[in-house]
């Protein structure tokens, strides 16, 4: 039988990017992916997020490989681990003193939602109240807490049930570029009758991705740091997916200058796509009993080693945050001479850092060119409520020459899906 | 600085196993594990239940590292690999054919508490129903739809909110052994005015590990599949703690003959402690959306890697089941004996294949064996509403000289506890 | 056009007693109510609870009357008036300080509904939980709170999302005669792990009216009592329907001798039918804010001066509630003879004082009887999940050959429905 | 024992208008009080909103009476009688008809809070939606259902829970006089990831008269009712409180020449004060099953009887409309001229109609208004989520001498409070 009819049969309908990118991986490195007819494909997509340095990072995979061959423990729960007690000490020494930042780390289970959800009840436990806000077009997981901070209509259907204790308020730039969106925050939580309960947090991503590539200002994110901090409401930082690198520095709020009160990390946090994540949290914050939350896989060894070995790779210094700023910019050109290229083509180039995304006034415009692409050996994602954004999500450690093949690939599917012809003209 | 206190000073509060097992560990093998000062401790824990093939075992962590140095990919959210198709291979073929079983496989994201949101939203979604009816002493996951079918107080009261849309039930002996809880379930299941909602689905252990070792009987769990099967409520079996052989078979329901309409799997699935899991579904239940319920680590590869090994190892034939039944025997009868030793100790026996619990009047009492048993290098822990039971959960794989050598280890704890003088009486 | 059919255009389909009884009412006095076209009926519906004094009782219609011509103030939202201070002055006299009980008194609004949602709001605000306990058949009322606290499945599905913050508990005899309900509840409460969060409150009718007549024994409403001080869960008891000497006593919670923390009294309270209730609060649960809840009409003074005409013509000795039960045993007699009439009946009967019912097997005999009834020119109601009983709820102020009328012609309708000529039998 | 302190003493904390009015009220006719004292009032309160037609109206009061002594029936549940018919072919003949309007009434039991709990079902019934929608300082009652809709922050405290299915928009100016606010709506409606479900209906008073006098606009109302229709959301209006001509025309949405879906009314719709509320539903939402929303206090024809009263009296030609804008004129011009008087008041004249507001910037004025306005024989109230509005909401009925008697107390009460001596200077 065919490997895909093989998955056709027996996996639910549920699945998703298979549908996307219809063919059977099996091998890859860096930004490039082998399918099992040794189709080569330039990868954009970069495990959602959770690919940062690439596929299979020689230093990372080594070390795991190391780890696992030696013995040493895997399994652990919450107990201590020579792995544990290491990776903690490279959290600290590499992630939170360079950057002035107090935070303990709880290890919530090893899924982004899991992180969510930890910090939602954290929130909730540590100030005694029970409403949490959300934004418009967040995006922060799939399990019952995590989707009620959710906003996509088709993901909170999925629930079956109301979500509730949550409240959703407009994302920077929501309402356009004139509206004062945290004013309108300030009126709701100030209003004595506004029907907005007092908040225990609110969630933010400082760049929706999965959202659309929504970009927040800095002058917004300070603004909501403030605010939440007059009004003592805490700001959980979900950093899942920008984090980890991804706009250029470690953090995402790094470039705000802002100190959250709870962040989640997950996806590329590991270094090689194992699951892990984690939950920092301000030590006043810490209010946890022993066992409060827990669950099984919170003590998996080999993705602390993982982890750490990532830390020690790209974040002993600013180097591979210099390099990602600089092959950034170059990707966002590629981008904005691929939007120019076709005079029909309704787009809006947003991002920054290693995320950037063609936000289409033709909705059915990304589908199309991620399906052109495909063909043409490039994996690209869409993103935004109507699948409306074309996402670039490229490991970082996407070497140039595979970022230039890339856009020539994309600029292909561009071609193709617009009709015309392609002329010599390499980015 | 010490190591535990690096734990201690960087780790959040909420850890828990830490503090009963107070030691940092390096090793770990079959059912042994060392710690950094090179102690030695056997396993009665079993990774609370992730571990039945034990630490580290030989084939699925070879299995697993030949994958890692091959260069094959490692993450790949819901995309088809050759990993998984395989393992859908196996699925089908070890596990559901031959037992004349019929699902589709989801892969939810790799932790019990995805499982389980997962079985709750399609069953909530293929009914239309938005109630569900848990049991007593049930423990589901921590994530917000999970915690909601989870009695523990202490834990449920973690959420911070309601946990709303569920019911609780008496599960098999709750209200002692005369009461009729089947009954009771009927009466309120068919009552016009019991206050219970038509429920979407039931969800239910076929034995409580976390919640006391409750073993519920054989016509109590048919009962149940014939009653939900007669009202069209669908029947949820969690099999994340029991299942994998735990129990002697590998689904835990096999030993009442029945086929519960959405099966959760997770912690040993993956045969080394890697995080995965996933729900088996009828497949007229399938009526998912593609993408409805997704995640970042529900492509671990590695860990399809190490489930298909795993099932290719233990579960190409009855040999492990029938290993692990007389294993179990034997170790009933050591807690038997043990349980003789002390005349004033009012305790209870129960459990079945590898999974026993020792439960005792005095609700102090396990915790103290707990240490006690730490300390003579034995981790076993407890397990009820009020850790009321000593838990024995060693991995299936034990060799029977290491049973023996953690049951004495057992009986020196007990009797220390006891304050006896230990005899010359090796069981 | 036709009167009926005037209905029929202008008013909404959820109308519901105009289907049971289809004519056009005009005039009532006692259990006597004539239509538009003169026809005379009996009445053992009682307004479903609020006549217990019949219609248009003489000296309570008498001091309504005078009041309104006297030009005194009719509304007066809560500021005072004289006719509420005389009626908390009544209130104080007649059936607090007599019967041992101290209680504040609030007017939560003039429904039933308003008195439970206060109550429960109360609860909830002097515990600071959140979840309630109610019981199986348990009827309180339509607006939300109320509603969540209702079992009944048709009225529930009304609520149009999911009624939360409340679990059921099988109610006295719920499950037959032998099992231990209190002891379920017990189980529930002191559980650890049962789901079953501390609950607020349990609220209660000592008899379940619109639940079908169910009886709650003395004795178990004597250990629900001490089961609830126990564990520091306030008792509200809600005595609506069975209040004001329905079964007996003013209070129908004085048979079993105890003093519930919240009591809600309203039905017949006004005396001839206004709206009105209150809620009696122990002096040390009195925790509101001014204000915190309000309605327009909580100070409807026409229904004060009512409800203390009515406490000073019924209550001021035991009279009244002497002649209730006199009469009761003789309606439980007629109603013993009519139940052995036809050897086919399947019938149950239940009740105490002026409550009774015919449960019937056949769970269309009850409508059919009622129908039946209406044609002979009675008034005759159903209860329970199915409408399984027929319901006797005469006004208590019945006289005995209007109660003799009314048997009369149930016969009649009974042997209609069982098609039996009827003989010279009067009861 | 003094009347007052009988209050004290046996009365709920809850109380709340006797604070603010602390006096025992006998005797009232039209905008007249008069004390146990013989102290005389003018209300400038008018039961808020009750009683729009004045304290003790003669051809409602004689109607009532005349009905009462009849013998005709008090209480009828939803049985049909000759007072509810003759009420329904009034409230067709001389509200509906005349105005084009297609509405089914129902009696959803005697209360606002009532009507707004069976509009909110209903709407969630026939649209199979669970989420509506309401604006900030909106204000529709103290049940569970009217609660979730309510803004105010204290009152929805008294909840005791979570107020689900519901989310705030902003009312017309809440974001100032710039801010689009049906565009905000529209953004939130329309956004397929703003974390809004799509709402059953969204409910709205088109004068929020509790929350602050705030006047939505026509423009607003009207953009209102085309956004819902555009995108099937049910509209309710709550005219609960500026229904019955207190804007001048009968409904408060005339002025804006809308229909909304569903219509909630009570307050002064029984015409002297008495419980009573109806539902104004289009036909094709009546979707009820019979029975499926009930309550004991749904039939009390006394107020059937005040209602047709009123509607005959005042509503069978446009004078009293008339009447109403006329001397509401004069009122503006007499609020206009208080709010100049005295330089340092920053004040903001509201309302129209018969309702009024002094929107002070100093929160604390309008409570010491009020309280000097008492000594001075004036009731009138306050409102606003910090009670900063000094509410005028007199009985439209009142005389034009009792209109300036009551602004002339106003003025000495005003002049108190900003301690300058009056001058002879009659408004």
């Amino acid at each position: 039988m065919n490997m895909l009819s093989i998955i056709d049969k027996h996996e639910s309908q549920v699945r998703g990017y298979v549908r996307s990118f219809p063919t059977v991986f099996r091998e890859a490195s860096g930004a490039e992916l082998w399918d099992v007819d040794g189709k080569r494909y330039i990868d954009f997509f970069g495990g959602a997020g959770a690919l940062n340095y690439g596929h299979n990072p020689a230093p990372i995979v080594d070390a795991v490989v190391r780890y696992l061959q030696s013995g040493a423990i895997v399994h652990a729960l919450d107990m201590a681990t020579e792995a544990k007690v290491q990776l903690l000490q490279s959290i600290e020494g590499l992630l939170l003193s360079p950057r002035g930042l107090h935070y303990r780390v709880q290890f919530p289970g090893p899924t982004g939602t899991n992180a969510v959800e930890a910090a939602i009840k954290l929130a909730r436990k540590a100030t005694g109240r029970q409403n949490v806000l959300s934004f418009t077009n967040g995006f922060h997981g799939m399990t019952l807490g995590a989707l009620s901070v959710t906003g996509n209509t088709f993901k909170r259907a999925g629930a079956g049930v109301p979500l509730t204790n949550v409240q959703f308020m407009p994302y920077s730039h929501y309402l356009g570029e004139e509206a004062d969106t945290l004013g309108y925050l300030r009126a709701f939580l100030e209003g004595g009758s506004s029907g907005i309960d007092r908040p225990a947090a609110i969630i933010v991503e400082s760049v929706q991705a999965e959202g659309g590539v929504n970009v927040a200002s800095t002058a917004w994110l300070r603004g909501l740091r403030e605010l939440t901090q007059e009004l003592g409401v805490l700001l959980i930082m979900d950093d899942i997916q920008v984090g980890c690198g991804r706009t250029g520095p470690f953090f995402s709020f790094e470039r705000a200058g802002i100190a959250p009160d709870i962040v989640t990390l997950s996806k590329s946090f590991s270094g090689l796509g194992f699951p892990l994540s984690i939950v920092l949290l301000a030590p006043e914050l810490d209010v946890w009993e022993p066992g409060e939350h827990n669950g099984t896989f919170r003590g998996f060894n080999p993705a602390f080693v993982g982890a750490r070995a990532a830390l020690e790779t790209y974040w002993k210094d600013d180097a591979f945050q210099r390099e990602t700023e600089a092959k950034g910019n170059w990707v966002h050109e590629q981008m904005l001479h691929l939007s120019s290229l076709f005079p029909s083509w309704e787009v809006e180039l947003r991002g920054l850092g290693f995320i950037h995304g063609f936000a289409c006034v033709d909705a059915s415009l990304p589908s199309a060119i991620s399906r052109a692409a495909f063909e043409e050996g490039l994996l690209i994602e869409t993103a935004g409520p109507e699948d409306e954004v074309l996402k670039f999500l490229a490991p970082l450690a996407t070497p140039r020459e595979h970022l230039a093949e890339g856009f020539n690939r994309l600029e292909t599917a561009l071609r193709r899906v617009f009709q015309q012809p392609r002329e010599r003209n390499t980015p």
